[in-house]
Order: C-alpha cells, then structure tokens, then sequence
C-alpha cells in the first residue's frame, strides 16, 4: 500500500511551528503543508469565510491522498472544526483542543489566560475546552491583533514589540494568571518577550508538542503510523512561493525545500 | 438617464478616507463603496492575487452600472491598474498618479520619500510616476508593514505606535526628504504621530483630495457629473458587514449607513 501523508494546513507561516513539532515526533511521516498565504490573516475574519477558506484546503488536501488532516491554525480550529469534521472524509485534529487540556493540567491556581487572535477571542472555543476539561476555571481572554504582523515583519526583539506585549500582558498580571495559552501558531516565536515581561512563576502553554503528541498517539491507535524511511515534506502556499520560502527560512531558522503555488477558488 | 454611480474599492477600511474627500468634493454623486474584508490586507501579497482580487471587484462594479471606478488602494493602483484598465469597460482612476504629481510638485529640495505596504514599495509604481512628472528626483522608499495593523487596532495615538514610527522614519530623516508621501489609504490616520517626528518643515503628501479633485475634473471634461441632489452612499464588504461598520465608524467619525454582504468568488 502507498504511504499516505499528514495533511497540516495554516493561514500562513504559523503553522509551520507545528510542522516543526510534528516532524519531529514522527519522522517516517510524508508531510503536506498547506499555508494559504493569499487569504491570510484569518484571525480578523468572521466564521463563515475563515470555514469556506477552510473547507477549499481540506478539499485539496483529501485529494491529495492523506490520512489524517491537522488544523495548525487557532482561528480555524476555534471556528470551523465542526463543518471540517462534518464534510472531511479523514479524521482532523485541531490545535485547541490538546492546549486546553495541557492549561488545564498545567494550572495550580486556577486562573488561566488566553492570548490570540480576535476571531479565537469571540469564539469562546478556549474557555469551553478548558471548562470541559477543567470547570470552574477562572478564565481571561486577550486579543493581541499586533502580534501576528509583529512576527511577520521579523520584530520580535524589538523595544517596539516589547511595549506591545506590556500592554496586552498588562490584565494577565492583574489577574495574577500562573498559565498563559499562547493561542496562536505566530506567537511561540515571542515566547521569550512574553516569558521576561510575566516573570518566571507563569508557565506558557505552547500547542505545538502537544498537537504532535495527539497526531502520534492518534495514529498509533488506528495502525496507520509510518515506522520505516524518512518522511517526505512537501509545501504549498496559495500566493507567492517565493516570499513564503524566504519568511518559512527566518521563522525556522530551517530549509522548508521547494514552495509549490497552489491556487484555490482561482 | 438614470443617474449613474461612482464606484470606489479598496482592500478594506483605508479606502474610507478616500470615499470622504470624495463625497465632500462631489457631494452629488452616487458612490458605491466596496470594502474587500476577507482578502485584506493586499500589501503583503503578489501581483497576481491582487490583481485577480481587484478584476473580480471592478466586474462586480460594473454589473451595478458605474460610470467610473476609483481605485481607492495603493498597492492595487500600483500591482493592478494596468489590467484594470484594459479588461474594464469604464474608465479606472488610480490613487498613485494624483499622489506621485503632487509630489513632484510640492518638493523644493528634490528630495522625497515613499512610504508603503512591501507590495507597492516593491513596485516602484510610485519611484516611476515620480519621475515622470520631475525627473532626477531623488526618491526613498520605505516599507511600513505595522502601520496598517496599527490602526485597524485604533491604536494611533499610543507610545507603541511612537516607537514604530520613529524607527521606519529614521531613513527619511536621515536623507533630509522635505516630501514624503502617505502611500496608503490608512497612513492618513497617523498624520499627527507622523508629523510630529518629521518636524513642521516636511510636508506630507495625502493624496485623498488630490484623487478627488482628478475625478471632479474627469467627470466635468466627459460631461458627466451630477449636479443636483443628494448623492447616496452603498456600501459593501465582502466579510463581516456588522465588524466592517464598527471598524469604519471609528476611523471616520461619522456613520456610513448600512454595510451590505458581498462576497465574489464564493
């Protein structure tokens, strides 16, 4: 039987945090990376574009041949997991999910912050994971709109980035918080400005792993894990390969390969 | 005849300021606003997506029967306006031209600076027609990717916003430019921040009333301005009506009625 890969799909860049985590945990696994540069961002988008442009890649991707289809984006695990579910003929596995639970674990206090995208945000999808996990969690949520472009434009240590997150941070500190879930794939990649700024008692709650372990564990159950060879990544972007490559480079610090454009609803 | 309307576009919310020096310029015309919220930002992206994004607008314009159509977005004017032109049926005026002639005649020291999205820096739309117009200008050109989400995130007037600004004017200062262009339908919004660290000597180039003034005269030389009544305003966004009113609201200072859902290519 041929191999069948793991579909992973973004609005952009993000995502490739999780390839990264995913690569790593499973190594024999083809991969298929989908990061849909032509309609990202999708965290200012209501849910019914953000589950159409969602829908458009699963459907590529099913074409594709994958087994298993991986949401490497909040915005569009909090707001289209459900139709993906209902309309994919492979199983699909969300980011939220496995950082709720973790904060869920992870939390001693009890009060736990949710930093993401403003679609994340209205969603409530954190909180009712949490809850489900975790009731009477004491939860606050922040927006953090900046963050994404911030990390786009290759700023994180910056002065300018740093007062950014002063002022998102500012209620997490007064909320005393000692679990931060960074709720979006761009912002591992400001993980030490927001560490300095909340102090060392805070732990932060990074999906990446997490998700990767959920994947492994997934396909181990159902005997379709990759056990031999190293696994094949191949990379679509819907706009401008080249510039996808080149920003891919500096987020990863890692060569993704050759960037393939691939066009949806063209 | 039935009056005819103006049509306006822009990737989003920036293209609102451009409409108001419109409508206070030619307060009897029809406009039809269309706000394209679910592919925005363009700045970020290729040539060719923003030119398909901008095609499949301009057709939906002229299916409502506008007699002209202003592209109210400076990376479209600079990526687009030439297939524009060519594949549309009405005559297509730009955002650049206006801006870059005002330029050229307001330097005293030629020595003038560009600032816009890393589509239209990379261009050099704005550098051609620059030169056109006064040729051996000595032209920078530097992009500010922040400055949009700055200010869909109404953060104008912040120490944050300070910070960035100081550091993407460094180079202007640095080159002594007595003229810098406001190369984006959003950079009106941080006109004071802006000014303030330029200093009163450099005068900055807004190329809203320019645009405005390059319709009047176009609809005058072809006879066909309107000059009686109230003009009414349509307005579309092709993501999240309710979002995109709010948002407008707040960047205007003024109501914009209702906001109709239109969404091309679905």
């Amino acid at each position: 039987m041929k191999k069948q890969a793991i579909g992973i799909f973004d609005s952009g860049l993000g995502g490739l945090t999780i390839l990264q985590a995913v690569r790593h945990t499973l190594p024999h696994e083809d991969l298929i990376y989908f990061g849909d540069s032509a309609n990202v961002p999708y965290g200012s988008k209501s849910k019914q574009t953000v589950t159409r442009f969602s829908l458009d890649i699963a459907r590529f991707l099913e074409e594709q041949g994958v087994k298993l289809i991986i949401v490497a984006c909040n915005t569009a695990s909090a707001l289209a997991l459900t139709q993906l579910r209902k309309q994919c003929h492979v199983p699909v596995l969300g980011v939220l999910e496995p950082g709720a639970l973790k904060a869920a674990q992870t939390t001693r206090n009890g009060k736990v912050a949710v930093l993401g995208t403003e679609a994340t945000v209205k969603s409530e999808a954190y909180p009712k994971a949490i809850l489900k996990y975790r009731p009477r969690t004491n939860i606050i949520q922040q927006a953090c709109a900046l963050f994404v472009p911030l990390v786009e434009e290759n700023w994180a240590n910056t002065p300018a980035t740093r007062l950014v997150a002063q002022t998102y941070l500012a209620p997490v500190i007064r909320h005393r918080c000692d679990t931060v879930i960074l709720g979006c794939t761009h912002y591992p990649v400001l993980k030490k400005v927001i560490a300095d700024i909340l102090g060392p008692k805070v732990q932060l709650v990074d999906s990446a792993e997490t998700l990767a372990q959920a994947a492994q564990e997934f396909l181990y159950t159902h005997h379709q894990q990759a056990t031999t060879g190293r696994g094949k990544l191949t990379v679509y972007a819907s706009d401008d390969p080249a510039r996808f490559k080149r920003l891919a480079s500096c987020l990863l610090a890692d060569d993704i390969g050759t960037v393939r454009l691939k066009k949806l609803n063209a």
